[in-house]
């Protein structure tokens, strides 16, 4: 089914454009790696300047060559690959590696000629991948259509990791620093600007690709949201781990973000959120993707997050327990049997704990090997990691005896063991490379690894990830776009099933009597246009207004918004006073590009300065909602606290659940829900509910909208 | 001042116990390390099965050398141990290391063991480091007296970096990882189980030593505050940075805490108030240890955060912003001067910014030159980081003008510059290093130290940090030991001047109308003893009670009261209604080995859950607890937010002070004030003040106190 790219990624024949003989020609470069590496599919170099180049015979054009290629490789300047893409989509190619930058990276009319460029491969169907990128490596079949020095340099070294990423640059810089790490490679591939396949599509077929185990990626961007499931999707079917290194963490600049939930669901909040919702393995690094993958490639998952430590420097034990806690791993106590059995290989005045300080035990390798047979088979451990810091050891055996114990560590168990080897030499760390054993020099990098692995293995077990796809629409009512105010985002609200507090909306002053005493006093009196978006700020709002006071209070906030706001849709909204409870913020947003999202949060004054916000792709089922709940810092408010009554979480949970089927919702003349928030939503004790206080929402015509919400 | 230690760290003569040829013993392993490396000091071996070792004449006691040798080296058994340092005492010995480990480390009996030896020391004026320890190094007078196996696989490498451990194997496995990174070193030395010389006197008589110019510290606890704060005074005073890797970050299993601040105010959260203020940089884990020193031994530094990233790939661009930001450096836009200066090197069609992106402009090294001069000589920029990712290289020279180019960089400014070099060969790495660049090979690693730089650079500014000594006496009145209700610890505050809502104590419920008929109606009812901690637990609090419904609250909550907490010491506390406002908590807290602290935090019912707290060793001025409330994540809440007016902050911040005056007061009779909060506190608008509304406080006798009040 995704087996789309066989052609790209295992081309029975490639024509060069632009063949030459001259290794600084990137031209004579990608023809040099073929021939060098080996490649056994039939070659066609492309140059009306010559007759041959590295030993195949040249053609002057692509017209000329014998078959339609599987894969047309264009190592031509920019302004020379419109024309090139039309002439191997025409020859009937079925890819097309386009190398040259200078294209959306650059600016507008850059941008221009890569659109121009698709719809030039598009009419023939011709894929292509590039421009602005360094092309692929088939590392099992030694093909290298990637100019990248980094391949000349070290090795080609086949193994179980692939690696699809928008940078080009980043894959060369990364290799050598994989295989010092003794990793090894079936697939790279630079997606670069993305003009037609995406670092999704291969990761699809990478998923189902049977030499590959584990598939890493460097992003910039999401550009397709529907591949990224896609992608997603098939890695989990094929239950092959997708480890993720995307830059952009933080904002630089200030995001002018109208409503709360647009500035809380920031850029990078939201990449976090479809990564942890689609079982994404997030890392920060290139030593931690590498050191990550390298681990995950080894297919051996930890049933619990339990360590058994053993170390020859009890500093390094603290600290190894240290990281791991402060990870969310755990390092149990030891039963009475295992301290048996690792007492045997111990002083006498040793005391027996985790970690297990082996303090000269390691002198003698039955020892050592008693030790670590003891936490092997202890049932209260799932992961042994084992510190050797080499200046401690003064061992009456040769050191390969040990890394021999150590690589046999398989043979006899599914447990997963991490070995951290510090002041060694890198002899003895690479030959334990060589045996598979996974060796860090650094214990951070070790306990990272470790906590991704643990979560890759749960992640593994867990049903699926996927957020249905199209919001669908709603009926029209006469939505506009632009933002509203409060009076008509909670009537919309209570259209679709969200409980409302009971207001009444008036045009001027002198109907608000009329409309509280159709309430009962005391009420609520708030200004209600859709331009005042902070109303607290102007002082737009009394609460507990009675009968006597209603026809002033109103008369002033009104006179004070239309100062404020100028004359257009200004009206006040009365509202029946709600009882307290806890004050949430629940909102939605949809991001044009990355599809809609549904937060909840702390309300009322501490939405903006406890950043206690969780973010889900939207819809969420109520049961997702009760676990984004939990994750508040809050929670332990809602769950009751002190003497304080249970909250109503069922009630918000089912608020959040409706509010995210709505987030993203089209109308039927394409205005789309871009964001919507709730704050306060006042939660009541189990059994009692919840109400909508305040709201406002914003449609959005699909133009305007194309560069998301916030 | 601080030369006490020179006849341990420069000894004229060393008398050594127990030695021998026999490399495999720790006595002959010592000589061995003595002779080898050119000790050019007097050696005394002593032994009385031999007539010469290595070289020297040995002599069968320690009375028959013929000088009180300056330090005595005593590789001998545990049980040998107290006799042979009764023996180096009565020579008129100055110091002895005491290697064997057995003593405190392993039980009571090692304890008893280990307070022995330090008291006959001291009964003959002998200093003593150890036991448990492998000794020290001075590296740039080759004196070798540790006898770490890896002093012999490596070279002794001088320098300017100087490493006390309270672990001997953490100095043993980080040495070669050090000597990696191009590191050399002034001293290294182990202090073991610290019966006598801690690394803190270590610490500040290397403050005063030429040679070194960083001081790296390896900590499990700290034994002697008061020696703590003499290094820190004196590391200060030289303008050295200390860098410290304390091991113990993550508490495991719960501390059984009676009070908010006893909880709230951990452990490490107590080590990381300390070093904060102490301006000392805390790491996690070695490689940060190693790189952070490595780094700041080049007495190089920045004048400002803002960071100019030159980079040979755009990805590696972004993450680097992305490690910068998120942890508070800057990445400033350029100015245009620089920008038309940048212009020059680069290609035609590049977006010129920051970080700015090479492209392939490191292929000539004019232009490499000229971009790095460019961010050197730019005014926005306090330091430049260069990124080289080799694979993209293909320069038009060799690689060692490079490497020349970069050497150069000092010649010309102040402005450090760090270099992170992936994806090369280790040959010009170490060459950068040995030209004395500070070269990383992680990106993260690099951030991080530099984050460290910055932060000393800052710190050297500082003025002086450590807290007043001795917290004093108070007046006893009737104090005992225990924990205090609230209306005795209001009562008691109230006497040193914190301001506390008005209530009267009732032993009995038929006395509370009569007292809240004196207060004014309504009035808050509370159970009042020293025995119910959490008394909305156990609905022990009754607000906004009535003239008609005083008495039978009070019955109710009395009768509650006897049920939980037993007839003793039980009445009721009634006080005046006090206003709402912003609520906190602010308590002290006194750690029996680390001395007091002042917390404050978010207060009511947020205080656990949002772990919302500032802690720092007390006592603290108006103007450093004005500081404190800055940090608290509520702070928003507190300067005035959406509409609210701005609190008293200066009036929280007098109570903080004159409660951190009070943290660890001890009474005529030796009873410590151990821990006191008020929850909440609640704090009206500025100029309003702030009340004290629930209290309570510990007073311990000393020897209870030993262990701390957590």
């Amino acid at each position: 089914m995704s087996r789309d790219l066989d052609a790209l990624f295992t081309p029975a024949s490639i024509a060069v454009i632009g063949a030459s003989s001259d290794r600084d020609k990137v031209g004579g470069q990608l023809l040099h790696h073929l021939k060098a590496h080996g490649y056994t599919g039939r070659v066609y170099p492309v140059n009306p300047r010559y007759r041959d180049v590295a030993g195949w015979p040249c053609y002057p054009s692509l017209d000329d060559v014998p078959e339609a290629p599987d894969l047309v490789l264009l190592p031509v300047p920019a302004e020379a690959v419109g024309d090139q893409v039309l002439r191997a989509g025409r020859r009937g190619a079925r890819f097309a590696v386009v190398y040259a930058a200078g294209f959306a990276e650059v600016g507008l009319t850059g941008a221009a000629a890569q659109k121009d460029l698709w719809q030039r491969a598009r009419a023939w169907g011709l894929r292509v991948v590039g421009p602005n990128c360094q092309g692929f490596i088939n590392f099992h079949r030694r093909i290298v259509c990637n100019w990248s020095s980094a391949f000349e340099a070290s090795p080609l070294v086949p193994g179980p990791v692939a690696f699809a990423s928008q940078s080009g640059a980043m894959i060369g810089f990364t290799y050598p620093e994989a295989l010092r790490l003794g990793m090894g490679f079936s697939y790279v591939v630079s997606t670069g600007n993305e003009a037609d396949v995406d670092v999704f599509e291969c990761i699809t077929w990478l998923a189902d690709d049977p030499e590959t185990r584990v598939i890493m990626a460097y992003l910039e961007e999401i550009r397709h949201i529907d591949r990224f499931w896609r992608a997603v999707a098939a890695t989990r079917a094929a239950g092959k781990p997708l480890v993720v290194l995307k830059a952009g963490r933080t904002a630089r600049g200030a995001v002018a973000a109208a409503s709360h939930t647009g500035a809380l669901a920031g850029d990078d909040r939201r990449y976090d959120a479809l990564f942890r919702r689609a079982g994404v393995i997030r890392v920060n690094d290139v030593e931690e993707l590498l050191t990550t993958a390298d681990l995950l490639a080894r297919d051996r998952w930890p049933t619990g997050p339990r360590l058994g430590i053993l170390v020859n420097s009890g500093g390094m034990g603290v600290l190894l327990v240290d990281e791991a806690i402060a990870r969310g791993l755990e390092v149990p106590a030891l039963g009475e049997a295992t301290k048996a059995r690792l007492r045997a290989h111990l002083p006498p005045f040793a005391a027996v704990d985790n970690p297990v300080d082996a303090i000269q035990a390691f002198r003698q390798i039955e020892h050592l090997d008693g030790l670590l047979t003891a936490l092997r088979e202890a049932p209260e451990v799932d992961v042994v990691v084992l510190f050797v810091g080499m200046a401690q050891m003064g061992t009456a055996y040769p050191l390969s005896l040990m890394v021999r114990t150590l690589g046999r560590w398989g043979d006899n168990t599914a447990k997963p063991l991490l070995v951290v080897w510090m002041g060694g030499s890198s002899e003895v760390v690479d030959a334990l490379r060589r045996l598979r054993v996974p060796v860090f020099t650094n214990p951070t990098t070790a306990i990272k690894a470790l906590t991704h692995l643990y979560a890759a293995a749960r992640g593994r077990a867990r049903a699926d990830a996927e957020p249905r796809g199209d919001p669908g629409v709603v009926e029209a009512e006469g939505l506009t776009a632009g933002w509203f105010s409060a009076a008509r985002t909670l009537a919309w609200l209570a259209d679709h099933g969200i409980p409302v507090v009971p207001g009444v909306r008036v045009a001027h002053p002198a109907e608000a009597p009329a409309a509280a005493a159709s309430l009962g006093f005391p009420v609520a009196v708030t200004v209600d246009t859709s331009s005042l978006l902070h109303k607290s700020d102007v002082g737009g709002v009394a609460l507990g207004v009675t009968a006597d006071a209603v026809r002033n209070v109103a008369e002033r906030l009104y006179a004070r918004a239309r100062e404020e706001a100028g004359p257009a849709d200004v009206g006040l909204l009365v509202q029946a006073m709600a009882a307290p409870g806890v004050e949430l913020l629940v909102g939605v947003v949809a991001d044009a590009r990355l599809g809609p999202f549904v937060l909840v949060g702390s309300g009322g004054l501490m939405t903006e300065w406890l950043d206690d916000v969780v973010l889900e792709p939207a819809p969420v089922t109520a049961a997702q909602a009760a676990a984004m709940l939990q994750q508040l810092k809050s929670y332990p408010v809602l769950a009751g606290v002190r003497g304080h009554a249970p909250a109503d979480v069922d009630a918000v949970a089912q608020v959040v659940a409706t509010l995210s089927e709505l987030a993203g919702r089209r109308t039927a003349d394409g205005l789309v829900l871009t964001e919507l928030d709730i704050n306060p939503l006042v939660v009541y004790p189990a059994g009692q509910g919840c109400l909508a206080l305040d709201a406002r929402m914003r449609w959005v015509a699909p133009e305007a909208g194309a560069h998301g919400a916030g």
